[in-house]
């Protein structure tokens, strides 16, 4: 076992793994990109996340920005919502919310026969509609926001649209990425069946923490 | 895109188009594996999981034996917490901790030099010393964990042992994968640098909707 303890060392060391294992696999990351795609694979040690996320030009840059103005992150899950780090989004005075708890949500949902995560996008638009919007679970949210866009009642400073898994998440992300490309809109996406709410949580504290150098 | 929308069907596909995959990959799961490994890879979408987890032999049913007694589960992070099912723990009036906010483990920690994950382990043995324990986050809380059962003071129901990293991670999960093996303790833990707190939530929910199916 090797000697590292204090987790600000811990983490730079794993991400000279990270990097030099790239580096062996030939992969060249864009500056822009870089800090984003070591996250994610910081967070699942998973390779393919080197090859599966894509960004619009400036995306990422575009996050940075809008964090370091205090614009708030809303998630489709709690769980992705406590993997965002707390004290980077108070050091920068970011918000955070995730409105699948909240009981007009269900009720909302009861009512249309939706899904709670597509009717919570409804609550993103009326409550936020320019905020750094992060999908990690649910592709009926993203649907969902494709046509609040369409309709104009949602104009998200960035989309990190990373939801996993085998029922609609690989056409939602294909839709949510045309939709974002069509109207200007930056967006992270994980293309094909991976991500998670760990990633989507990882992809908003690399743009955090480049808003916000840490003190470790 | 397909026309599944009710949660309980989206699920019921994704699983069908899972087992077809491994079907394909030829990876033949023991019964009392199946629901774990399922469950781990619909919630990656990564089927390395079919390889990586390991199981001391019959660690599920104790698992589930364990929460259908109401045995509590404890966790790492609050992220892990907060993707355990809500429902199914009610259902089997399972109480579910995390100690990583509790301001006696900054103390502890503060006072040792040690990580937050590894004075959290002493809250657990002094408060649920035979909880279910699902780490999917901290190597070093794999690693306190297996000096207080050497001590005696920690006797798990279940270890479900996760984390992902690439520092320490593999060595941790060998250490108490070969102790709990010593000392007849169930355990479930993902070899290699694989893991997480969304695969941590994922093997507790499997667990806990083979103790108490679900009504869908």
């Amino acid at each position: 076992m090797t000697a590292h303890t204090a987790p600000g060392e811990i983490e730079r060391e794993s991400m000279r793994i990270i990097s030099a294992q790239l580096e062996e696999m030939g992969v060249a990351l864009p500056p822009e990109c870089r800090e984003v795609v070591l996250r994610a694979i910081h967070t699942t040690a998973d390779f393919d996340y080197a090859q599966n996320l894509v960004f619009t030009p400036g995306a990422a840059e575009a996050g940075i920005q809008a964090l370091k103005q205090g614009v708030p992150i809303v998630t489709d899950t709690n769980m992705a919502l406590s993997g965002i780090n707390q004290a980077a989004c108070r050091r920068l005075g970011v918000e955070r919310y995730c409105y699948m708890a909240d009981p007009r949500v269900a009720q909302q949902a009861a009512e249309t026969g939706s899904t709670r995560a597509a009717a919570a996008v409804d609550r993103w638009a009326a409550e936020h509609p320019e905020a750094v919007f992060a999908v990690g679970n649910a592709p009926t949210a993203l649907l969902r926001m494709a046509e609040r866009m369409e309709a104009g009642e949602l104009r998200p400073a960035l989309v990190i649209a990373v939801p996993v898994g085998f029922v609609n998440v690989v056409e939602s992300k294909e839709e949510i990425l045309r939709l974002c490309r069509e109207k200007n809109v930056p967006i992270i996406a994980a293309m094909g069946r991976k991500g998670g709410s760990t990633v989507a949580a990882a992809i908003c504290n690399a743009l955090l923490y480049q808003a916000s150098p840490r003190p470790i």
